[in-house]
């Protein structure tokens, strides 16, 4: 059963509002969600057609991630579960970052790929995966993804257990911020130089 | 990302509220699991080669799904993510089901099918998707994939926000596992012949 | 303490929001949730009337179930458990169906029932209850009861772990929702006129 | 899928224990649950008979409570769900108490009770409820029923989203558990008399 | 920082097993949440300065709790932590109380207290703290700290996993909310003459 | 009710694991977990005073960070509360990192602070703390402290929603386990040479 957000009584609005609420939760109170602002769901509600083409066409001159969060694909609201493709041109790489609401389980659709994950005791686990494997990155720990191979572009579909999992890049929330150059000279026990260089190769290009 | 309440649109109200939905959690105490006889950890462990080669090989002759959970992957244990491949030959059908621990994300990444799902008020949403598209089934409502291009096989990615979602196969279910004829018969409002029919056609082949 | 919904200020609303959305989580924040359109709360608001009588009346004519989730007891909301009466004239059935959001522990309070469970591996465990029996049903699992007495009705009262758990009925789901025969013919491995046979039964009555 | 506990490998012992651990989450991992000296599940398992005649017998002499808790009926374990039996023969009363791990919903299925529930802003909210009558305890408040019937019995049946919700009697665990006799007289601000009286009212009698 | 099972020691065991147990989630969907009204969320949303002095001022006259809950500091709507400052003047006592949704976890700051805790099988566990000591009180249980020295004022800081944990007051849901007197008296087995002694002693003054 | 692990009987295992399984969930099953070596539980299980005297000792020469997580005070394992206490000398710096499991509320006790939090967007939020100010990092974001006066210590008191929150170091996480230099330097978009500097200053000294 589907009910919509914003109904003219108010009953139904806490009915809505409560559908979202534990729409991710043990005890879940209707089906699905959908947005106060529909005229109708159909099967299009439930489809994502963003990404259609996404193997067809050129490949990017760059790492590129492409995802279907709620934000993207409003249905995936309250069911826990998000997509994202990857990537990777020849020699590209995804920096370290994390997710801070979900794992992630990377999967390699074409070519290769160089992984590490880093675990709170400072430990680094890499792999080298091929075409058809699989890798879990656990939530809330820092990763990065890497093509090592010059000649061939590789892509990965991720899964997330959340309908938006977030993601903090290190490079760029450590150093493309405005944090104090002292402060950071002192955490990396470096020089303010050393910062400033970091920062300025991090920076927007005009 | 922060999100006010009430701006203007009301599906910014929507995202709003969901985000306060899904604020708190239960906590995780350490990073990842590892089982007990496992004689070290390195990178091999966040690893599954066991799909490898799935794309390159021939088409399967009726439809496939194979899964990596937490029973063939024990690292996802706990990370709350799996995927699943499907292979759909021409003409071939997933009938059917449902999960009972996840909604599914399926991303069509070969070929074309026609899904349907249907709500706990019994309202049949179904799509014809393409190459590229994602179709999302909440949790625990029946669903099926139909592959229904003649000529050509269609596959298709599936994300879980579980470990291992489970699968409730509404054919074998009924049909296969010993229910009283008669009992069926009621149930479906029909009689003993063409419930035993159904029974006869689905049990496995000598 | 409770608070009302769209109060006139939006930080009441704020709080009135997330008090939804955290009542059934570990960490609720406020006791119990409020209709906005309520004018005052006491201990009508936590009482559930809407069944008396049900113990005294004719027994109904074909199996009944009577339920008491949010949707017919706003004050469930958040709370995480629900109650239903089902009722079992001689000789009637609870065709299989699944809860999507909860298990359910039945309690015969009068009567006897057959019931029957089949797991994700499809294996079916049944069991002939009597008065003062309970049975429990797992999650999302396909499950029917029966009542074998041709001579006496029986009755129970389940529970459930959600406010709402629904409920999806396999043969209303499959059968009467408007799936292509064709698909359905292929899914339960059958010919289309056994489909039809099965949706005619099943249609409802004009 | 069930899997028992500490089968000879460890992996399936690794499987067993997160099978519980996730067993009431939104991503459980198997089916349900068995016990690890169970010599095979049937329907059985699924079954509690302690309750069966409790309708039938002679009524308490004082307030009893008769409890389905994954104590009594392991089943139960992982299913989010339990229920108890109140009996109340006339004029007796259930004393002020409160569940750390769960709402209650009570259902009268004989006689009529009295019942209050005080919030956390020490606001009383109580109703008098008739035969098929139903009343919400919010988790963690204080609450009591009372029978101010002087000759009928009541009883009624209570479910919780819990396989264990706990109960923690204020009578019992405030003046009977060794609590200096300070303390508490300074607690309620009164003297250590009254609280002695309190203490060797309520004290077991030998 | 991962865990193998089943070490030599039971520890390492119980420490393994817990992981398993909280290793999955529901996802939160954004980073945090603002307030509708809000104009722009700078650092001082983030910021509670309503304790600011709490330690330099003079001693209160009686105990004394102030909380930063999310009613005070909106910014932990949905990060489920609270904090708590408590002020105990010399021989001062908080009385018997629960939290209905969180555990506590006392932090002694300055001086000693005395505290008890009693569990759902009515037995009490008591300790005398001092300076830097901490003590948990589990989820809703019944537990009470009293500073037995009359020179010295104690101070603790309380941290709850909730952004609202609630409180229950024994002695003031019990005797100041206009339960009938009957009722009580039959509860305590005690006289309506001591229940009416105890309800004056902590009525409001006029 | 507290049980026991590795009791003789099977049963009681199961119990016991069930009980942690569950311990910091919606549906707890029993009142708090005991390590299996223990023998016997008092008033002592439920202190910690690993941190008494932190607060007449000398300052640290260098930022220093002091937890009580169940890893040290076991008697936290399921109850989803944890504290630290943060001792900041003169002008020290908490070098930027993320807690994978829990927001954090900082609450300042003596001194004052510099903060700083970046969101997904990369947003920074920072403020200047007093004594008595707190300030909320949520869940699996970056964030700093850093004591700018040069003259005082500073010290915090931090809660967290999780007996185990976790703590990422962005500079250790990223230059101190063993990353190549190139895919570094790839990642920062600056020169190995500066990559190597960085590792250099941030190694552990011999």
């Amino acid at each position: 059963m589907a009910l919509k957000f914003l109904e003219l009584t108010l009953f139904s609005l806490l009915v809505a509002l409560v559908s979202i609420a534990n729409a991710s939760d043990p005890d879940i109170v209707i089906d699905f969600l959908v947005p106060a602002n529909s005229t109708g769901v159909n099967g299009t509600f439930f489809t994502y057609s963003g990404m259609r083409g996404i193997f067809d066409g050129e490949d990017p001159a760059t790492f590129k991630v492409t995802k279907a969060t709620f934000l993207e694909f409003p249905a995936l609201l309250g069911q826990s579960v998000s997509l994202a493709v990857l990537q990777f041109p020849a020699g590209s790489t995804n920096p370290p970052h994390s997710h801070p609401r979900s794992a992630e389980l990377l999967f390699v659709i074409d070519g290769s790929l160089e992984v590490g994950l880093i675990d709170t005791t400072n430990k680094l686990y890499n792999q080298t995966l091929q075409e058809g494997d699989m890798f879990v990155f656990p939530k809330g720990l820092v990763h990065y993804q890497y093509n090592a191979n010059t000649q061939e572009a590789a892509t990965a579909v991720s899964a997330f257990g959340s309908a938006n999992a977030g993601a903090v890049s290190v490079p760029a929330s450590v150093f493309t911020t405005g944090i104090d150059d002292s402060i950071l000279a002192k955490a990396f026990k470096t020089d303010v130089t050393t910062i400033q260089k970091l920062k300025a190769g991090l920076a927007p290009k005009a």
